[in-house]
């Protein structure tokens, strides 16, 4: 996970760090050989047919990923399409999912309706349909996690770890917009004006997961996620896995334009297109020659893709401006623990 | 789910009653055609090699399902095992599990690793592994799900929905436990010596899966589930998916000596072997011709399997004494709304 507001604190991704170092140390002892490490957000497991199943989990808390009076359907299908995020980034189709709910004791038939509904039509949307899940109550916060299955050819599955020295880095549609989009909400985003506000905030409300263009990079991309921790970091996750180095050249970073207006406003807020969460834009990279092909293809859906760097030997992820030199860059992430 | 302390109060079961209507009116008709309706607590999907993947999920909630003085590696096997158990119910084996963790934010290193050394105890006991999963923070209670995946022979899972009039009705092992320790541990249990409520009360908090069981229950069983939330309504469970009837005779009910001293000092705690929950025992029914198999099979693996009643033409469940009168039945159940 993933959905996680952007907060420009070193001390914080300090803490984010942590969760990491948590999984590596409790939980990576305990992964089966489909796990990949616990270090691709996804497990692959047989499947019929030469297939595999992806599978992913993603939870959000009442509080802490939404907010009490948050419609919902939104809820639902924010809940849903961060899970389906994850299964385009390994170039899966949906299968289903299985739901599980802690709500609080006095939670509504119209609240629970209005979820329900939210999911119907995210599954019609998507493909996907209601495998199984549990409901329970509780005294805290609403808990909500979905399981999600999805299904791609055995072995073909694009992985974080494939990145190799000389592949050009690409991201698909707009960075930085739902960093931008809860600075919207709270009230943060001054100087904008109402349009590009809503634009931006509907982009943290509601990501679009881009599952057809994830589907169509099997074969192309090398290696391959969602942007949920932002960018910096999660080609960092790339690099780490695929024992390379990143470069990013920020004057690259494809901007809507209502997130170009806000960082014009203040040139500050370009941390939230290297570090903002929550874009769940596909992140991949893949072999110079593909350029043309992806071209077409980026013609063909309809989605913009952006070359924004590319694959070094060695180690880490830096940003560049446009004479190559080196940037520093806002650190971004969430505390999670 | 499940983990359900049993509570002897018709209102509280009108509740959970409540639970069931919710997700029969939200949730059905969201269902995935291996979704059975949402109404087995499993899915099906297909895997390799002519076999299929059970899929189930079950949470549990600090302050409803456990305390947070539990110890963590119990709470770890707890949920781990309510989930096999769910597995063990269709004649599945073990193959992997997606955990999900929301903790508060104060929750120290040493809880987790004694959680994960929970885990890991029981991965082995078990042949299963981790696959993925999520954590996250929360201000609320600690709120723990596994989705857990099994395979089984291609239609050979052993569904709720086979019971056929002449059947007979089994149980494993010994039933009330798990209710009676509750009580044990809340020093409601006057009357009965130390080893005693100490037997019933590990029999609360650390459930055994029947896996070995369940596996070589494929073929004989017609319907099978586990006692989570007690005898009577999951028997009617099975009655409802069935088209059946239920006949339970009380006398044979089979009683630890734990339990029988405690009922034998205050017979209304026979409801604990009747409708209390967590038991996590099988509750299946057979042929009457199997009866020589099955008595072998318990012999073989050191399992008691009871004959308690049998199936009929009609509906619901009743319980009946000695000369075949029927007996009222406390009901029992757990509020989770």
């Amino acid at each position: 996970m993933c959905c996680a507001p952007a907060i420009w604190k070193a001390a914080v991704a300090a803490q984010r760090l942590g969760e990491f170092e948590r999984i590596a140390r409790f939980f990576a002892p305990l992964a089966a050989p489909g796990a990949l490490g616990l270090r691709d957000d996804v497990a692959l497991i047989d499947g019929p047919n030469d297939q595999q199943y992806v599978l992913t989990a993603d939870a959000i808390v009442e509080g802490v990923h939404f907010l009490g009076d948050d419609p919902p359907a939104q809820v639902a299908q924010k809940l849903l399409r961060v899970n389906l995020s994850d299964l385009a980034a390994k170039g899966a189709v949906p299968v289903g999912y299985l739901l599980v709910t802690a709500l609080p004791r006095g939670r509504d038939e119209a609240w629970l309706e209005a979820f329900a509904a939210g999911l119907a039509a995210d599954q019609a949307t998507y493909a996907i349909a209601l495998l199984g899940g549990d409901s329970t109550a509780t005294d805290g916060p609403a808990t909500l996690s979905i399981t999600a299955l999805g299904r791609v050819a055995a072995g073909r599955a694009v992985l974080r770890s494939g990145a190799r020295p000389g592949d050009l880095v690409y991201v698909s549609g707009t960075l930085g917009d739902a960093a931008l989009g809860l600075q919207a909400l709270r009230g943060e985003l001054r100087g904008i004006d109402a349009g590009a506000q809503a634009f931006l905030a509907d982009r943290y409300r509601l990501p679009q997961p881009r599952l057809a263009l994830g589907q169509r990079l099997v074969g192309t991309a090398r290696a391959m996620m969602d942007i949920s921790d932002g960018l910096v970091g999660d080609l960092g996750h790339i690099a780490d896995l695929s024992g390379v180095g990143g470069v990013i050249e920020a004057a690259r970073l494809p901007l809507s334009p209502a997130a170009r207006a806000a960082i014009v406003a203040d040139p500050l807020r370009l941390a939230a297109a290297l570090s903002g969460g929550d874009d769940y834009e596909l992140l991949f990279t893949a072999p110079a020659e593909a350029g043309a092909a992806l071209a077409a293809l980026a013609g063909e859906l309809g989605v913009a893709l952006s070359m924004i760097g590319r694959i070094e030997a060695g180690s880490g992820v830096k940003v560049v401006d446009e004479k190559g030199a080196a940037l520093a860059v806002p650190v971004a992430g969430y505390r999670h623990f």
